[in-house]
């Protein structure tokens, strides 16, 4: 018989830490804490493979299930000494989802379960309160009518609302035990009413019909969104926690908290958390009440009363389990801890979400305190997180400026460290349409998993209520947004859509600007600046030992350079965006497209007047304007890169690019070139084509005008070559685009080293370059030994080799992706990270092919996959040389290449 | 020492037959015809291989072969007992091309070399004719001025014109031999004039500038584009012959022919010819008098007198080689010879061009025969050839009517077979223009290499000089077209553009009608009528033994039948093509296009209410009314290839296709369909795409609306079961397009299953069907294995495969394919033959793949590439169950598949 359900209690569990496939980040945690001695209120866990079995059979529970959790009730009653429906000593259960990983909010959970008619009685009894016993009744009708049986909420709150009118008293707590008793018999009717059925007063039906809602909670909408934005497989399941209550509202003895081992924004080392005396769990993390802080040190900021001076003994106990558990999971945790009557439970313990800026210090901190490994610091960095580090900060002047001028509204919470600036958004759906054209800030009351799109789509999030552990404030630090909470001084009017702080007041549209690294949100627009670590290692303002940011960056990816195999280049066509990417660890550059420069204003007239050439010597001349600025160009970009490899890419767009498509535009463009409109339009439209992706582009603008091509490799060469006589470096690749035939490059490489040989006998000086092809043509993986054959390099174009390879537009396939996530057709947009079975294979096949016909080729990606962290885990598996990526991106790919390096090897 | 030269006489030549590829086709066949004692003038043939040595060395001759060609002519002056230069008895040569296929007119050739101010002498003294010596001398000069130099002729021609001005004669035979001392005097200057150099006297001086001339003649204009429109490798290079020359035109009991050992047009077993008394070899072919046949049968047309009766003696002579040459190459000869004082010299045997009707006939009739077998004759045939058996003929009533309302405007002869009817072009480009829009024949006096692509472009060929060997002729036969030549009595005026016969003149882009089967030629149009094949066999009109054509038609398909391994299907979307299909040799159906079904204009309106529909409901809603509409199309089919499978594709075109494009239409259709022109508007431009091959089509379309091919797999399963229940057996396969992701084939395989499941129960019956899916898209073929698992056949779409594996727009390429072609980056258009090195390999990998996982899997082909020879041989290598390609292509799919069978197995 399979084993479903797991008990733990204080000392002695049937699960472990390890287990949490099986019983869900939650219950494999509760287990392992009873096993190293935490106080936790002893219950059982039901494992996810009875929810998996449970989706695999239409809804039915597995054989065995009813009787184990029979049995484990029983335990819990013998253990606890009470009694399911007791009127004396009645058990009161909590019954929680748990999956494998965290899905803050997104499932169901049920509190005071086992509370009917009786037991509330018995409630009475044991806590000396009759009031608090009734209050709780209530709370569950409405909790377990909502969550279980889908009651909308309003039913319940119009009810509450109606018996504050009739008693005349404005908060809920001002109600007695006896309106508490009346209020308890209305939702009693109400819940018949929309059931159809009693209230059930069975706690074993209540309690079967809550695990089937935890199930089922897996499924509900936000939760599938959620899994599709965090990439969580909708096969895993949940498991369901059923625990015996402890109570933190049973009087000014008892609290609730949350709490962090280390500072989940920044990562610095303090005991960190938030409680709220009098007080169920979920009132901390609902934000509608501001809790206290939980240390002395904390309670400078805000003056609120700290735990530590409340409850000493209490608090001295806490420190003690948290210092436990952070040396026994190795890793900064996150606590949920309740006291019921000066004894101090623990909840929960996980490993705490952080962001970018704190998952980097708390690594490094934990290495340089002997508590981790280098190499366990680098697999714990989610490679994404590393921008956070370079996330912009506001410009200090500006700031200033903005605070003399008195524009500071209000200041929050600190919730995601950052800066934004952007037009307020009241509603996650403007956000969303707004964000088409403009930044965004978000501004919330507060979020709910509703708001997740509006809130991905914004530039930072800024709510009135809620505390560091709110909805808003643990999402935002998940997805790296600047995020200020908790700015309790905004008064946000969601119909008259204005934000009013100190007597200012802001409208839709209007600016406003947040500091998620202070806290502090200003009217209006301030500039943003880049990150310390972007001041001081790109602009050099600053010493890298004065900067905690910037010598953790710095460590981390001294330490990533060690481990990786793979080289990082970068993708960059300027010296600015060079010299960025090369401060950042770049080690040259795998992408310089020179149709960019193209484009630029001066340059455009000579490039327009090239296209329309009737011949080839008007074509000839046209380029001749060209050259000395490519020329230009290309110095600057070998400078820059001095004693690094330059790959640059020869013109690949096709010409209808550069040409204007309105007829105002071909006017006045036709007057510039002295040709006629008539002439101009019909260049133009005689170059238009039915699938621009596929047509007269890359290579084939090569063959079909070698003079655009040589006129490239001649401003490269002498280029490389004037740079060298200035005592530089230069080491030039040429990179041939959209080669599919090996006669193509053969063609090409002909006509354009016979140029070079030209410009070399010219300048009587030679200079070591090499000459090799993009594979972004599924022909040119497939025949790749033949290409190999001729070029030196390859280079993995996988924008490209996705849109060919899988017939996929990336102009057009927008709207079909969406459908085939939402339908779990594709697992990921492929275009964000590379489609390993199919982009992939083609790859690999290039791979092998190429160096099966020349063992000294040499192997990079330069598409955007190269910048994705699951990508360049493919990179390093293929064997690639190197990977080239945004210049941003380019730490980010020296984190994911020494994971891949780490992952191999262990 | 590389042997470059190999001497032939008769009874002993140093070649022979088999050697083509060193000595070209003519070289080899001289050399085997002395071989086999045939009586041929000595010579001897300078290899390919000299030639590709000097196209390879920058236009160097190979070491060893000046030393080759002086021992060989030292040879030659021994066995003739002449000498080069010899004013008593001078050797004369001929100096000719020889590629290893014939490519007739297309090089170089030079007579009478040899001639000079002294050995014209001996030539007179030898021949007792001083005026044939100094004409020979004249045209010598002019021939070589002309090939060698590059001299324009005309400059020659106005010289003769002159002198026949100044004599007051009107042919060039009424000038003695004082004026033609004159004219070489003059010709001589006119050398001089326009080369700078004096005419060279030294006959080895001539001799060697000539074979220069002939290697120069492998890479002018015309041989090149012959070479690409034949696919023959340029690096081939030709062979030279130079030979001891004999004269035709040495008097009365002198004459020069060409002669066929069967009719090369229509195949027929007779010898017959073409000869010329006192004539030279090249007048027969230019076309410039019209040559007596040689036949006493054949005279019985023309009326002029045959050299059976003028030379009985010799015809008998000819009559025995003739039958020694057929029996001995086991195959249709074309020959040259030449009479010289009543002695007959063969100049030349090949194996003859013939049409595609003639090829088959001999095939046939040589089976019959006993002298060769049935393998053989297939492996002869041109598979391309075959459509020829299907070439329209006139419809006989509107013929009759046309003759009995004195239409016939002349009677030509029939050089190739098939009837044309269209505009009149007077020149090649007037024919390609017009041709883009009409139906064009093009009308010349005669043709030359420079109206190839004139010819290419037209229905048909007409010229008024010429016999059946002349250029026109051909070249016509070559091509498949309906030809008529050597209509005399046309008056052709260049100049006014008309063509005049019997008193009635036509103007260019007047209608004109010709009958390549009979040779008439005929005022206005005519309506044209399937073939014999297509009228029996299709329309059931007659009986196949009544048809020599018929018959042999059904024998050789009969034949390929039996030898070849691949099934042949055809892709078909209507009952009639279907029918047509199956007549001609299809065994179903391997592509049945739905969309062209939604065009059709009773429906066209339906599908776009369904295309604008805003919700799945009013989609429906207009899917039902197609419903019935597509199922009795498929009833038709299915009737039509009834116990044969039919393979049905779900819809695949984007869904802007369907809707108009216009303004003017938008606004019309909103009126039908009851919405605002703005709304449609829109929903037009919503639709529209950058890349539309690589959008939202296909399998896309059905994911995102199910509801379309719920609709047809509903259509096809209830039309399968309709027939089922009037006693038929319909066998639909249901196939399914663009598939890229297993994930989306198990998407649409459950919900089609679901909906075929419904219609079973609905109709209380079911019947068996396949599903399967299209490769076309390079992941497809990359991960076949997994589609392999739940696809139960795949057939690949090689002309998407090809736009996606290439990078190739189909609608774009053409611009830049051409210059691949012309630059040899691509062998040939990817597009028409597979590319077996990239397309292909996507193909043999999928077929590897996909049968590794499913055995069972069924593979075929339906891409245009199905009715390409070449590319069936490639389906077959690769091991496919059949190629599927359109109706009128399937005789040549059985064919090529029964060569590529009968290759792999010798």
């Amino acid at each position: 018989m399979t084993k479903y359900v797991y008990y733990f209690t204080k000392g002695a569990a049937e699960g472990n830490a390890k287990m949490k496939d099986l019983l869900g980040g939650k219950g494999a945690n509760l287990a392992e804490m009873c096993n190293i001695g935490i106080p936790v209120p002893p219950g059982f866990t039901i494992t996810t493979e009875a929810c998996v079995y449970y989706y695999k059979n239409g809804g039915k529970y597995p054989e065995g299930l009813k009787e184990q959790v029979e049995e484990n009730l029983k335990r819990l009653e013998k253990e606890t000494g009470k009694k399911f429906g007791d009127p004396e000593n009645p058990l009161l259960v909590s019954v929680r989802s748990g999956a494998r990983v965290s899905m803050p909010g997104m499932m169901d959970t049920i509190l005071n379960l086992g509370l009917n008619d009786t037991a509330v009685k018995g409630l009475a009894k044991v806590s000396g309160n009759e009031r608090f016993a009734y209050d709780s009744y209530r709370r569950f009708i409405q909790m377990f009518g909502n969550v279980v049986m889908k009651i909308d909420s309003s039913y319940f709150e119009h009810e509450l609302e109606k018996m504050k009118k009739e008693k005349g008293v404005k908060n809920d707590t001002d109600l007695d035990a006896e309106d508490l008793k009346k209020l308890v018999e209305r939702y009693k009717e109400i819940y018949k009413e929309q059931t159809g059925k009693e209230f059930p007063q069975d706690p074993k039906e209540q309690l079967w019909l809550a695990i089937n809602a935890v199930f089922e909670s897996w499924n509900n909408e936000r939760a599938k969104v959620y899994r599709r934005i965090n990439g969580i497989p909708d096969d895993w399941g949940t498991a369901v926690n059923v625990q015996s209550m402890v109570f933190g509202n049973l009087g000014e003895d008892s609290a609730t908290g949350v709490a962090f081992t280390r500072d989940p924004a920044t990562g610095e080392k303090r005991f960190f958390g938030e409680y709220l005396i009098n007080a169920q769990g979920e009132d901390v993390v609902a934000g509608i009440r501001t809790p206290h802080p939980i240390t002395k040190e904390q309670a400078k900021e805000s003056g609120l009363k700290s735990l530590e001076e409340e409850m000493p003994e209490v608090f001295k106990q806490l420190v003690e389990v948290y210092q436990k558990l952070e040396k026994h999971y190795r890793d900064m945790q996150d606590l949920e801890f309740t006291i019921e009557r000066g004894k101090l439970y623990l909840l929960q313990t996980r490993n705490g979400k952080r962001t970018g800026f704190a998952s980097i210090r708390i690594a490094v901190d934990m290495v340089d305190e002997g508590l981790i490994t280098k190499e366990e610091a680098i697999m714990r960095i989610d490679p994404d997180a590393v921008t956070q580090l370079l996330a912009p900060v506001f410009d200090k002047e500006d700031k200033e400026k903005a605070l003399k001028d008195g524009r500071l509204l209000t200041k929050g919470l600190n919730a995601g460290p950052g800066a934004a600036s952007g037009k307020i958004a009241f509603s996650a759906e403007k956000a969303v349409e707004m964000a088409k054209k403009d930044k965004v800030i978000l501004v919330r009351i507060e979020t709910s998993p509703e708001d997740l799109a509006g809130m991905d789509a914004a530039e930072g999030i800024l709510t009135a209520r809620g505390g560091m552990t709110s909805h808003a404030a643990v999402v935002a630090r998940g997805m790296g947004k600047p995020c200020v909470v908790g700015a309790g001084e905004l008064e946000i009017d969601y119909n008259a859509k204005t934000l009013t702080a100190r007597g200012r007041t802001l409208k839709e549209g209007d600016y406003i600007s947040i500091d998620g690294t202070t806290g502090e949100v200003i009217e209006g627009e301030v500039k943003t600046m880049p990150s310390e670590v972007i001041n001081i290692l790109i602009h050099g303002k600053g010493k890298i030992e004065d900067s905690v940011v910037c010598s953790n960056y710095v460590k981390i990816i001294s330490w990533a350079e060690e481990f990786k195999k793979l080289g990082v280049r970068t993708n960059a066509d300027t010296p600015h965006d060079s010299k960025v990417a090369r401060s950042l660890g770049a080690k040259g550059i795998g992408l310089c497209r020179t149709e960019h420069m193209f484009f630029e204003e001066d340059r455009i007239k000579a490039v327009r007047e090239m296209i329309v050439a009737k011949t080839t010597e008007e074509r000839e001349k046209a380029l001749a304007k060209i050259l000395p600025m490519q020329r230009s160009d290309f110095e600057g970009i070998f400078e820059a890169m001095d004693g690094l490899p330059v790959t640059v890419r020869l013109l690949d767009p096709p010409l209808h690019e550069f040409l204007p498509k309105e007829d105002e535009d071909i006017k006045e463009l036709a007057k510039d070139l002295g040709v006629s409109f008539e002439e101009l339009k019909q260049r133009v439209e005689s170059l238009h084509e039915m699938n621009p992706m596929l047509g007269h582009r890359g290579c084939r603008l090569g063959i079909t005008y070698p003079e655009i091509y040589k006129m490239q490799v001649r401003a490269i060469i002498e280029a490389a070559l004037n740079n060298k006589k200035k005592g530089l470096n230069p080491l030039p690749e040429i990179m041939i685009p959209l080669i599919g035939f090996k006669a193509e490059l053969e063609y090409l490489k002909n006509i354009l080293t016979e140029e070079i040989e030209k410009v070399f006998e010219e300048k009587g000086e030679k200079i070591d370059y090499l000459m090799g092809t993009m594979i972004e043509v599924p022909r040119a993986a497939i025949t790749a030994d033949q290409i190999a054959e001729i070029a030196q390099f390859f280079s993995f174009g996988t924008n490209d080799l996705t849109q060919m390879g899988l017939g996929f537009s990336r102009d057009d396939a927008g709207e079909f992706i969406k459908i085939y996530l939402d339908k779990k057709i594709l697992p990921h947009d492929p275009f964000q990270s590379i489609d390993v079975d199919g982009v992939g294979q083609l790859v690999k096949i290039a791979c092998e092919k190429g160096r099966k016909t020349n063992p000294n080729l040499k192997l990079g990606i330069c598409g955007e996959h190269g910048g994705e962290p699951k990508s360049v885990e493919f990179c390093h598996r293929v064997g690639l040389n190197y990977v080239s990526c945004s210049p941003y991106r380019v730490p980010v790919a020296i984190v994911a290449a020494a994971q891949a390096a780490l992952k191999e090897k262990n």
